[in-house]
């Protein structure tokens, strides 16, 4: 899984008839510190996630595995919302 | 998923039967603000995009998880046309 | 799916018995005017390729939708076989 | 398969309900000398790993191949530790 | 598929209970040549390759669709050996 941070949100009205009523994100990838470090990805919300949280996203077809996204054309799901990171014994990230 | 950018066609004569009649578009994936940043890839489009509109695309398993795209051998699907992206809670992109 | 160029061929005689009689071609994936921009792979090919040509391959278990491909311990697909490629409506690519 | 260097762990109080009572670490890709040499990612643990220990990753629909995770959102599996490495003959790696 | 080199073996004791008796070898992938030019994997061997030899992998849930995979945590898989490559009608390899 990846951790990333939530950055935004998309509107889309022309789309597959399974998305729709879907909250989908765009997130960057972070490091285990929650610094963003890679490149913009979108993925559906299953846990009410909101902007500037830091989450983790499941790809490939483990992103169908949740109620809301079965048989979904989804590749990208959030299905965690970080509370803390901790890194060699240390904390590294706490949800303020 | 990817936020990409319709940017042009392919025309393909030799192909497998289930990709007969199917549009084959090529795409460039882009940032959150729109603008492209990655390598050209092809997707199927299901949501009848232009070129210069800026989408999203599914991957792997999931691009099959459409009416046209079941058990289709096509790895990527555009499954939405973007009308707007919000970043950090501003505007990073709208559909002219 | 990934626009290539079809560079070599390969020769196994210890491979999958599922793999047996299979033409195994080595690509190099390009960019939308047809140049090779990236690193080598190999694909099965489902549509009688050959060395030079642009192709499509699929990758992943859509590879596996093809009649040639089905339950094979394939992970990339020659699915279509390139005519001409345009972007923002100009030809960027016409098989000679 | 990756091999990875256990580095730390994550904490999720909202969740997918799958995930309850699961155990989700954080590792960084290493080398065949068990140095670490790419971006974190995190894997839910089925053999009891430790921090600071090299192990075995799955990614993907292979992910879901073990008891415990089964059906579950999840795209990387830790489903072995590392005794040992040997490179051209000679060993890369042993665990202390 | 993935054109590889074996450079070495794994060794673990405590690993999901389907990988026992399976051999995991440590792979680096390889340009058309067979000179490596990538980041050390792991796959499940198929064919009894051995450490030098030029291989093919195949990834993600195509690595399951062997006989000694089927249902397996393993995302790579080596299905067939490498006699010989050969690239623009030249050959570029030649097993020894």
């Amino acid at each position: 899984m990846q951790i990333a941070k939530v950055i935004g949100t998309t509107v889309s009205t022309i789309k597959d008839e399974k998305l729709v009523g879907r909250k989908l994100l765009i997130l960057r990838p972070t490091d285990e510190k929650g610094e963003p470090i890679g490149k913009p990805y979108v993925a559906i919300d299953t846990v009410n996630a909101g902007v500037g949280e830091l989450v983790l996203t499941a790809a490939g077809s483990s992103a169908r595995q949740t109620t809301i996204t079965k048989d979904c054309p989804v590749d990208a799901v959030i299905m965690a919302v970080i509370d803390s990171l901790e890194v060699d014994g240390k904390s590294s990230f706490v949800k303020s």
